[in-house]
């Protein structure tokens, strides 16, 4: 996942590669966008709209700081299937966690 | 919720006006941004930006047309809670449901 | 759902038949144990054993009454999937909600 | 977690013991009740009754097994809240995860 520049209203983008999916196509990078608060250990969510599937994934969570300054984002997400008729929505949203780090430290 | 002019690459954005709150802080119209693929009943995700709190909301569905061309928003949201540190992140995620249709629909 | 008679500890079994499956196999009734507290509008889950496929859900949710005394349980329930490994752990759960309303006003 | 013995029908109970509450309330020893499947990683789902609260939780997740035969419990749970009336149910859900493993393991 790599996030783009945050605006002041709170809004950003980036991209997603995802290393598991239901879809048999071939995995690519999505683009994802979401907002988060202006605070220390800021509360976020985003949406990522699937290139490679008619499915989407909303990630909401917090961006927790360690007494080192370690950064840790615990996430929750809802994966949107896409169904045939408001039928078959009844088991169309998958429910899981994820938890993110930096890959490199940054300098900012 | 209102939401804008649909962008090619399936962003949009919007407000969103709830009737219920977790707050004691008065309601008021937050921001919303997400995605929508371009099919026929498309599945979409958004993301709320609370203005009163410094929680989040993601929602994630499907919008379905039945045979009379009415269209429902199926969805299912995680609200997103500003923990006070990581030990406090095991019940700051809610989940629940929203159904939405249009409040003006063209000229029933 | 049929539910039996409540235990002094708030335990109840009873059988569910379902309307909807993913499984192509032939739908069954199944068990289905759960607890509840002792209020007026008590508060219950319970974990359905479907006996046509190697899945469970889990049902929780709250009795409610209106003003007519007329019951409503209001459920949301989680449904795991069978994976392979854990590598496939990452999206074996669904996520729903299901509104329950007696069939028959109980004599008892 | 405590589990007792597992009955033919793949019925369970035990105590559980949550390090964890969002009451004030002393933490105590609640009864819970649940079935699992007869598979190799079992899926699995039971109840805690919460006896120092009027909440509920269920969870439910799957028993797998390494190659070293170490196992582990992964779960997702949803925790039911008490609320006042039905206006009150939407936010009365909490989603989370746990994982469990064995506190004596075979001769580990």
């Amino acid at each position: 996942m790599t996030i783009g520049e945050l605006q002041e209203n709170g809004s950003f983008n980036g991209t997603y590669l995802t290393a598991v999916s239901m879809s048999p196509k071939k995995i690519l990078k999505s683009p994802l966008l979401g907002f988060q608060h202006h605070t220390h250990q800021p509360t976020f969510g985003f949406t990522v709209k699937w290139t490679f599937t008619n499915t989407i994934t909303v990630f909401t969570g917090q961006c927790f700081v360690d007494d080192e300054g370690k950064e840790v984002l615990k996430t929750m997400w809802l994966l949107r299937l896409d169904a045939d008729s408001e039928k078959h929505n009844w088991n169309a949203t998958l429910v899981g966690i994820n938890i993110f780090t930096r890959l490199h430290s940054q300098k900012e």
